[in-house]
Order: C-alpha cells, then sequence, then structure tokens
C-alpha cells in the first residue's frame, strides 16, 4: 500500500465524499464552458474546432490520468520534482474504499476531482492558438504537454514532497499550477506558430456573444466547484471562505474591467463583462483561501485593471494570442499569486500573514519563488514542444484552410446550417455552396 | 459578537455546509439562466443589453451585500423594519468558524446564498424594460432599489424581528420578498418609464427560442437549489419536501399554462411552456414547505392558468410590461403566498393549517397583509426611484437609438456575426454596415 | 405504513439526502440537456418541436409520477411484475420524515430522484422519430408508454420482488430499465410510423452543432448524478467509483468514436465526439459499479466503435433512426450490460466476478436473460402502442406540414429570427414571410 493511503474506510465522511463528488462534477461542466466562451468569440468558421479543442483534452486528459498522470502528481514524491506510485498506474492498486491520507475522502473522489483540473488546464491554452492549428497536431501536443509540464507542475505546487509545496508557496486552487502554467505555455506556443492570417487587419468579431456569455455563466458556476472543493471538504470555514471570496472578487473584477473599457472605449461590453469576470475568477483562485472579503475585492479590482490593461499588449508587441489567455490567464494568475504577500490575512487557510496584516514581505518572495518558476518552465518547455511539433508533422493549417475555414479543413462540418426554414424558402446565411452529409 | 451569531465550531454541519455551497452555486447560475431566458425573448438588436442588465446585477448587487446589504437584511432588527450590524458591514467582524445563529453552518455560508437571492431578484425587474433603458440609468437603479426596497423587504419578511416575520407571514424562500417585489418594482417602473417604440404595433418577435429554453431549463435546475436550500439544511425531511413540490407545481403549470393557450389560442408554443414553467416555480416558492405534493399540483395549475391568463392584460391595459414580469412575477407571487391560506397541511415546515385542512382564515389573512405590503411598497417606491432618475439623469435611451438596436447604441456590440462562413462567400444576416472591431 | 417504509426519523443522513437532492437536479438538468442535444441535430424548421418532445415530459411524467408511477415502480411487488403500494398514491400517505427502507434518506427523496429517471427515459425515444410527428399523438404515447412499458420495468430491475432484480440481474443506473428501454422503443416505433420524407436523399445536416455540444455538455454533467446518484448515498466507496468509471468509459468512448469515424470517413466531428461521449456514458450506466477503472476503459472503447458501426445501419437496413437513438441507446444499453458478464471484478458493489476475473458464464447469461427480456418487451409493446395511436388519432403530421416544417405546424412558431438587425436594415435568414405575433 501507498503511504499517501490510509486503509481506513472507518473515516470515509459521507458529507465530505457527496460535495467533493459534485464538486467534481462542476469543474468537469467548466471545460464544455470554457469550449463556448472560446467558441463564441472566434468566427463562425472556426467555431468547432475551438470547441473541439476543449472537448479533446476531456478524452485524452482524462486516460493519460489515468494510466499514469495521477501517479506523476500525486504519487510518492521523487527528488521534490516528480511523483511516482505504481499502485496508481491504471487505479490498479486502489480499492474502492482506500481514503487519501489525511482527507476523509477515498482515494478515487481525490483522483477524480484532480483528474478535472488536468483536463482543463491544457484547454485553456487553447484560446491562444484559435483558427490555426492542426486538430491532430493539438491532439499530440495535449499528450506531451500534460506529461512534461502540468504533471510535474501539479506535483511541484500541490504534492507532498514537491518543493514548491513544501517551500510555502500558497496556491489554493491553482493560480500557479493552473492559470499561470496554461498562460505562460499559450505565450511560448504563439511565439513559435505565429499570427492568425490577417491578424490586426481584419476584424475577426465575435460570431455568439450569448455564446460566450452562455461559457461564462458557466465556468462562473462550475469555479465554485474548483475553488471551494480544493479544500477536500467542510470540517470547518475554509472552504466557505473560499467560496465566499470567489464570488466577491470576481464580481469586483468584472466590475473593474467594465469602468476601465469605459474610461478607455467609451462602452460597457458583454465581451469585457465576461472577460472580468474570468480575471477575477483567476486572480482569486491561489489566494481565496488567505485574504479576507475586503481583500478578495481589492484582488479582483487589480486583477481586472491589470487584465484589461494586458489584453491591449498583444496589438502593441504583436504577438496574436487571439482570446487573450495571456493576458487574462497569465496575468491574473500572477497577480492573484503574488497579491497573497501583501494580502494574507492569517485567519484563513493559514496564519500566514502578508504585508499589510504585519506579515512583512516573506511570503512575497515566496510566491515569486512559485509564479516565476512555473512561467518560466512552462514556457520555455511549451515552445520547445511546439517547436518540435511544428518541424516534425506541422502545427498549422495551410493558409487557404484558415482562409477558407478550419471547421471545414478538419472537421468536415460547418457550425450552423439556418437554411430550410419555411420548406425550402430563404437559404440562411450559411448554407454555402457545401451542403455535404455528415453520417456518424 | 453579534447576537445573530454563535461562536460554535463544533456545531458546523459538514453535510448542511456541503449542501448550502451547492445550493448557492445553483442560485448563482439562475441569473444567467435569466439572462438566456430573457435575451432570447428579444429582437436580435437588444439581445446584450438583455443579457447585460442580469450580468451585471451579479457584479454590482455582490459588493453591495458585502459592504452593508447584508448587514441591513440580516443584522440586529431595529423597529421591526431593518437590521444593522456592525460586524457584517464589509463582512469584517465574520470569522470563517462563525456558526449562523441556530443552525449548522457558517455565518460565510448563510451570507453568501442570501447573496444569491440579492443578485436574482432586481435581474428579474430587466425583463419589463426591455429594449429601452440606458445601461448606467439601469446601473444606478440597481444600487439605489436594492438598497431602498430589496434589503429592507428581505428583512420584514426573513431577518428575525421583522414585521412579517414576527406576524407569521409564511415565505419560504421569496414568493414575497423575492417575485412579487421584483413584479410589482417592474409595474412601478414601466408606468413611469413608457412603451417600447411599436409596442402593440411591431411584432417583436422572440429571436432565438432555444436560447429562451436554456434560461428556463437552468432556472428550473438552479431553482432547487433556490427552494430546497432555504431550509438552510437536511436534518429533517422539511428541505426534500419542498424539492418534491418544486418539482410538482412546476410541471403542474406548464401543462396548465400549455392547455390555457391551446384552448385560447390554438398551439402548444415553446414559449408557453418556458412561461407556465417559470410560473410554477414563482407559485411554489412561498408555498412549497407548506402544501402536501397534490397541494402542489393545485397552487401549480391556478399559477399556470392564472398567469397564462395575466400576461394578456398588458394588452388590454396598454403598459408594456415586455417580457410579462408582471404577469408572471407578480401575478404567481401573490396566487402562491395567498394559497398557502387554503392548501397549507399542517404537516410541512410547520403545523399551520390553511381552510382546507381546518385552519380557518387565520393564515390567510396574514398572506395578504404580507402580500399588499411588499407589492404597495415596492411598486410606489420603485416608481418613485424610477421617476427620480428619469428626470435627473434620463432612463431611456433616444428613440432612434431604441429603433436602431440598443446593443449597438450602449455596448458597441452586436450578439451574432454570422458573417464570413466560407472564405467571405455569402454575408451574414448581421454582418450590417457595421463590422467595427472590439479590442476588449 | 407501507412494508418498503421505515418510520426512522434517527436514520436520515443530513450528507445522504442533501447529496441525492443535488443528484435529483442534476438528473433533471439532463432532459433541457437532452433536448438541446437533439435539437442542434435537427433542421431549423423542426428545432421547437424537438425540444418540445424533451420538455413536455417534464411536465407529463411528473404528474404521471406522483399518481400512480412511483406506486407501480417501487410499491409493495406482485408477482414480480409490478408494484403497488396505496401510500404512494399521489404521495398522500408519505410523511416528509419517512425512511425509504434499508436506506438513509426520506422516501420523498428517492421518490424524486427515480421521478427524474422516468421523465428522461421515454424523453430519449424522441430523437428517433424527428421532425414527423404529432404533438399531441407524442403527449398520448407518453402518457400510455410510461404507463405500460417503464413503469413496470423499472419494477422488474430495481424493484424489490421484481424479477430481474430477484435473478441478479446488474443494472446500475439503467442500462435496461433506461437505455435498452428507451432504444428498442425507438426502433418499435419507427417500424411502425416509418421515415421522414427525403431519408437519404436530402442532406439533413444538424442545424447547430454549438447547441448538439451544449446538450453533450449538460448531459454528461448530469449523468455522474444519474450514475453516482444511485447508490443513494456515500457511507461506502462504491458511489464514487461509479463516479470514477462514468468519466473515465465516456472519455473512451469519445476517442474511440473519433478514431473510427477518422478511418471511415477521414474527419474528426463534433457530432462524432458528442455521439462518441453519449455512448460510453450510455454503456457505463449498468457496468460502472461492478468493473475496475481499467474495466471501465474497455466498456467505453468497445461501446465506442459498436455504436458508431450501428448508426450506420439505419441506411443500409433503412429504418429512419433520426438522431440514432438506437444505434446508441439500444446498442450501447447491450453493450455494457452484456459485458459486466466479462469485466466484473468482484471489488465493485458486489463480489459477483465475470469470466475474465474467474467467474465464469453465470453473470452472462443472467445479464442476456435482462436485456433481451425488456428489448423484446419494449420493442413490440411499443410498436403496438404506436400502431394503436396511427390507427386512431394519427401519428405523423401531413407531409407538407412536414415538408415546410413542424414548427409551425405544430408550435406557431420558428426557433430563430434574426431579422430586424442595425434597424430594419438586412432581414434574416428565418424571416421569410411569417412573423406572425406570438402573444403567449
Amino acid at each position: 500500500m501507498a503511504p499517501a493511503i490510509t486503509l481506513a474506510a472507518d473515516k470515509l465522511s459521507a458529507a465530505n465524499t457527496g460535495f467533493m463528488l459534485i464538486c467534481s462534477a462542476l469543474v468537469l461542466i467548466m471545460t464544455p464552458g470554457l469550449a463556448f466562451f472560446y467558441g463564441g468569440m472566434v468566427r463562425v468558421k472556426s467555431t468547432l474546432n475551438m470547441l473541439m479543442m476543449s472537448f479533446i483534452s476531456m478524452g485524452i486528459i482524462t486516460i493519460l490520468w489515468v494510466l499514469y498522470g495521477f501517479s506523476m502528481s500525486f504519487g510518492t514524491d521523487h527528488g521534490s520534482l516528480i511523483g511516482w506510485e505504481s499502485d496508481f498506474v491504471g487505479f490498479s492498486g486502489i480499492d474502492k474504499m482506500d481514503i487519501w491520507s489525511g482527507y476523509t475522502i477515498p482515494v478515487f473522489v481525490f483522483a477524480v476531482f484532480q483528474m478535472m483540473f488536468a483536463i482543463i488546464t491544457p484547454a485553456l491554452i487553447s484560446g491562444a492558438i484559435a483558427d490555426r492549428v492542426k486538430f491532430t497536431a493539438w491532439s499530440l501536443f495535449l499528450v506531451l504537454w500534460a506529461t512534461i509540464v502540468y504533471f510535474p507542475v501539479a506535483h511541484w505546487v500541490w504534492g507532498t514532497g514537491g518543493w514548491a509545496f513544501e517551500l510555502g508557496v500558497i496556491d489554493f486552487a491553482g493560480g500557479t499550477a493552473v492559470h499561470i502554467n496554461a498562460g505562460a505555455a499559450a505565450l511560448g506556443v504563439i511565439l513559435v506558430i505565429g499570427k492568425r492570417a490577417g491578424f490586426k487587419r481584419d476584424p475577426m468579431r465575435p460570431h455568439s456573444l450569448p455564446l460566450v456569455m452562455l461559457g461564462a455563466g458557466l465556468l462562473w458556476f462550475g469555479w465554485f466547484g474548483f475553488n471551494a472543493g480544493s479544500w477536500l471538504g467542510n470540517d470547518d470555514g475554509v472552504g466557505p471562505l473560499m467560496f465566499v471570496n470567489t464570488q466577491i472578487a470576481t464580481a469586483a473584477a468584472m466590475l473593474a474591467w467594465l469602468a476601465y473599457e469605459k474610461i478607455r472605449h467609451g462602452a460597457f461590453t458583454t465581451l469585457g463583462a465576461a472577460s472580468g469576470a474570468v480575471a477575477g475568477l483567476v486572480a482569486i483562485t491561489p489566494s481565496g483561501g488567505a485574504v479576507s472579503p475586503l481583500g478578495a475585492i481589492a484582488v479582483g479590482v487589480i486583477a481586472g485593471v491589470a487584465c484589461a490593461a494586458a489584453v491591449g499588449l498583444k496589438y502593441r508587441f504583436n504577438y496574436d494570442d487571439s482570446l487573450d489567455v495571456v493576458g487574462v490567464h497569465m496575468v491574473g494568475g500572477v497577480v492573484g499569486s503574488l497579491l497573497i504577500g501583501f494580502f494574507a490575512s492569517g485567519k484563513g487557510q493559514s496564519d500566514v500573514e502578508g504585508l499589510f496584516y504585519g506579515g512583512g514581505m516573506t511570503q512575497f518572495w515566496k510566491q515569486c519563488a512559485g509564479v516565476f518558476a512555473v512561467l518560466a518552465y512552462s514556457l520555455i518547455v511549451s515552445a520547445v514542444l511546439a517547436f518540435i511539433l511544428d518541424k516534425t508533422i506541422g502545427m498549422r493549417v495551410s493558409e487557404d484552410e484558415e482562409i477558407s475555414g478550419i471547421d471545414q479543413a478538419e472537421h468536415a462540418e460547418t457550425a450552423y446550417d439556418f437554411s430550410g426554414a419555411g420548406g425550402g424558402i430563404g437559404g440562411g446565411a450559411l448554407a454555402a455552396a457545401e451542403t455535404k452529409k455528415v453520417d456518424a
């Protein structure tokens, strides 16, 4: 039996087990939510590819996690860098009554909750590379990135014995392991594969803002499971504090983003509301267990303004972060992680206090270590992976395919067909020449 | 320490705490659900404004609730009219282990659950004023209405010491505090601001009934948290009874509405199914803890027919309740609240019996007091607020902006862009002249 | 007091009660999810009818279940074939504190959880008969089919005393009672009512694949409640095992389906991803409590390939299973149910072992008995019901109505109206001649 497992059936808490199963389902729905959030933002000709880049992560990462991902992330530590536990391989040595050590939930529950994190993290990257990447290349990238980047980084941050965990870097639910990780990877990949055809020239308006708002709503909803669930139970008040702060920071960031764009661009947009909410969710993810509700307002406001400002940088520095993964997830993750150093109240998940609560700069420097290690590792390794894939199988579809639409080229489908209303009268926006039958 | 708080960590129930956190997430998703329900019903040119009127409530009310709303609603009673508790201001005197007095959940959990109610209630109003209100005016209205109407009324109905609560008015989950309150406010506001351009002349068909049904589905789903969660735990069978009755009344009202419109208008419409379901949900909200499952069928049928009949009144009396907020929420809330006086079985949340169960008219008159006090207060104050805003900053956009579309005028966006399918071939319904780039 | 009820308030588990209420809400949202999954797959002119066939089940079956369905399915057994319990009729003899015998949840909670299963099962059938069935005929079919097929079959499989239950047929959450049952019924009905006008000739492309993916996402999400909730509590690790296996088999089936269609048809489609996921969910539904995680991968892969192959049969054998209900639900249900005979590990819900785990063929033959009895009964009775309805009130709309669009003919609505963007400029895809005002 692995040291990480306690065989103690009588310690199982039905309350925490049930709660964590529901939280796992909530985190699962975030990935379809992300698919809609991204899918609505792209032009109609690449909608399905955008959806599929998220959905395929639900397929591929699930299997990898069972086969070896859980073992690498949460198995017995080796050298503070990686885990391994043969009982976890294929989940084959886990019994249904094994309890996750130190907690009150089955190992299976912990494993499936964390599986959902491993699914959504690489899916986040996809928004940066909209419209232009071969589906097979993306699928292979998922396998490699999860294996070489996500599983180790999750071990560093959350695994017993992981260097960042042991150093005392605070990351409640994934500011570094999830958001900085995905955002930095996005930056690494786009620096290698380049811009969309027509970047900065064509309008590239979101084809369906209601779909974006649906995605934002599902993300906000599921994020409560993501954040509050990360305490793995409700025997004390930390999970509830995290829940409350999640709501508060999200609201504050939405308002801050809207205020910023009203001042800078003259209008309150739905895209701004959605983006601001996500920025707040990202920033509170590492910090929500450490700060007070008033601190959560500060985290949200700062993240909202910082991310709203950051998403404009791609036009200045000419990198095509298509749907603002770097601007929202990397920047929001950095902001949330570092602000712990200032706003940790000492009354949340631990007694660690930040600068503004009399704790000095100690925690801030720890947070910096976690942030920049993950950022640098993910950016560099992701760029290298993209470079290798690009030089071998090729990352991008042809320019013709990109311009005529990746959905047709890669998936042999188009997102909508509004033709045929009223018995063949009319002819819809998307009927086009193509009405090829899809028989699957 | 506030009198409302018991510092008793050992009383925390992990089961009820986890349940209530999930219920809070369920109530949160209702507001995006409402946004889609309303957003699908309006014409395409005002879709985004409709979505934003709900989403902005998630931003503004969250912050108000933290700053002073929770204190006003659930702080120590003053004169049976309003609460105040300095520990609740900014949530700054609440510790993560403080337990809500008399219950088994942290104060934070109760506070965030009730926050979600404060968010959705004013959002409900927005359906009545579709297509024509300035976004800044709506935002300011939200602040004022929550402060002057919602927070006090929630105290009357649910706060210890509130006059309706102490009188024994039964409102399990918000028939008066939420639905009559929002519906009467809607009536007050539209009497002041007037009708849409083209009311009763132009068709104004829903632009996306699938979006309406998505909203209805999310509302139905989330409403289980709204209703069953309002008992704050599952140590007895009252929450489950509420859950069962919620499902039953909703089904019955949907069938009743469909039957009504088939007889009156000759067709079973999706809009009727969605509206009927919401009418049932509204009516069972105050009453579901008091009635039996057969009583819930009665409540549903009566509410379905009453609301289906009521939504036609706007054409007769010439008020533009655009998406039937008055007809469904005010009427449904009144029906559900008053029917408690007849159908309370004495075997639900309390031993109070209605007329049909041998209890006489006592409870009915109490219900009348609650219903009409909230209705009158909300209608009058809301009308006054709208009047003041209209005379100062102005409530309505210009008629030109209304006709050409409030989305473009207020948000600089349009909901859809189906152009560009198949590489520039075609040109979609909404490409129009405008393809202004949104860079946020 | 019914023998099935134990009046023992002190046995109520708040943890399991809360969990099961949330699971019930999760199963409820599956039916709107199914509506969107199916609704996106049909042409735009029959979208609303497709949605309504699912939504109406939420109305009709809820009421039937309260009136007599719960009694027939879970009342005291009569002759191993049917249940009846007068206390269950109208839920009138159930007290809020009555506990479901042998468990820790109120009778009301068990009743409402199972109600959600009774709602979605007949709704599944509707996908096979898209575009062509009168709404009143469908509504009447729902009443008859639930009464004569679903309620008895649920008793056989899950009711104490039911013949399949007593024989030891394993059906954790509905492989036979739900999926084979619905799939076989679909086959029976379409053999009677015939094909859509234009079957195999017209393209009949899905009108909105994003709507299909939304449906798939909601189904996947809700299915966790469906599957893990079927253990009725989390006092041991069986529910969690079921949850884990649900995720794994779904992922594996999605990948398997995509691989199959890439090889056979040359593209990875979103429709294939969605269909594969549902095939995996179906197949793990009976088996997920019996197999190991590696077994779940096997179940998923086999189901993904089998269903992907099966959906092509309709073109060869010329039956119009419009949205692949037979190919996915009947075939997937059979695959999952029979594989228990091979892959039952003896370490899940019971110590029953399948062939590959040393248990011989005993369980396989039991599974065959359950599978083929339900399949044959449902297919034959459903065909007879459809035949009777067709010869009396008529099942199909006229061919003119079918071709011009069932939404307009049966519901007096069309799904979308994109006209009027930009102040009357343009004119949308669906404006058509018809802009009749819907005033409900």
